[in-house]
């Protein structure tokens, strides 16, 4: 896969950083590459359900968000992207300190991407898969 | 749809008014009954995405919250609700004052019950479906 | 929702009689209109799953099928309907001597449609929902 | 991940050449083991759609009926899979002479079981994914 806008790594960087709603809820970007980033995000008490667990909201957005920003990695300079749809499995109740996300694009194409992205716990000792989930996206020509 | 435990409507507005992710983004309870719920979510700037539309995250939280409230007007008063899985489709870019979410149970089972939510913009003349998802949510006995 | 193609009716029975795997299941074309379908599929031995169900792949079929016959009823002459994807939840093991599904058009656009698909069993007393899908759907140019 | 039925290829190899829907179809068990199985499906006529692409719902039940495979060789031997919901992907239009499909079981569970399955097609010099699926399975105790 390879990247049509050369400057596509502070592309990403930018909207991780000034996204709204991303800096509401704190998440990071750890690294990105052609068709893949890595994010992460430190747990507070605001992110939690009501039975103590991160909320499914939380780890949908994480993952959407993380799909995003691969499939951003391979537009042109002049596209945006939108989330048409995507679906996300809980796999075990997600707690911690810290979630770590990998997406990555399955099938980039001219006006649709297919991305999946899988959030982890982790501790000293082992990772664990909390959540995978599969985004459609549209890649849409911005609006000057 | 009948509902089991006859307290359900304070176990719902409990949750509502005690999930912290649920009051760190503003999610409201408007109405209950039994298989169905309907919340609102005044929205501000820090819930847009970086081209200033509300962020796909948000509406997916509002719909699995949403999708789990109307599920939990069900269960024994013993069961908690959790997210097995959820997809969503976003219909339109979501943009607006306030959000409008109805969810209906599809099917209650006594393990698993499968909830839609639909989320709506409105004005003075009209009300346009913005996105709609499905969630598959376990019903799960409390631990004590 | 207006067809654009004013043989809408037509171009969607030339499919279902013509598309080999729909002749193959034995699937049939009750009614349309403008944004929706109703079919039905006659239920024999070669259909079930190895308990004796309905097999959640027929189902599948099924609300696919429809759900591309309900969007093409609104696509200009020359164009072709693609499925991008879909999700389907299984309510109730499936089984009778003949399903029903009724598909409708929840969003159409010029290049992405969003269906949904319900799948019932009927007897002369009741109606129940078995399957419901959501399927999101390309809006392709014919080539010639 | 361990099988808990000795016997879990017998129990696989006995559903495949049974379930009367995958024999109409042609599915063919290719090799499985704990957590995964491999089938293919040599196309013809019959499976395609209007357009002379293999049928979305073809897809969709290898990917389901391999998915549920994988699925059944952890599960104790007095337990049977039933599908609670899943979504496809449709990366690219499927054609050619047979599909391939992998399905690798994500989480085990005692109740629930979530499974992934990719399909492919094959040329003397390379494969290319075609769709992928991720399956929600219940596992539930065989009636007597």
């Amino acid at each position: 896969m390879r990247p049509q806008n050369p400057n596509y790594r502070a592309a990403v960087e930018g909207i991780v950083s000034g996204a709204p709603f991303i800096r509401y809820l704190g998440i990071k970007l750890d690294d990105l590459g052609p068709g893949w980033c890595e994010t992460s995000l430190p747990i507070k008490e605001h992110h939690l359900q009501q039975d103590g667990f991160i909320h499914a909201g939380l780890l949908a957005t994480l993952a959407d968000h993380s799909a995003g920003m691969a499939s951003l990695t391979l537009v042109p300079q002049n596209q945006i992207v939108l989330t048409i749809e995507f679906k996300i499995n809980i796999l075990r109740p997600a707690m911690g300190e810290r979630l770590y996300c990998k997406a990555k694009v399955l099938k980039y194409g001219k006006t649709i991407t297919v991305t999946e992205s899988e959030i982890f716990m982790r501790n000293s000792v082992e990772e664990k898969l909390v959540a995978k989930a599969s985004v459609t996206i549209a890649n849409v020509d911005q609006m000057t």
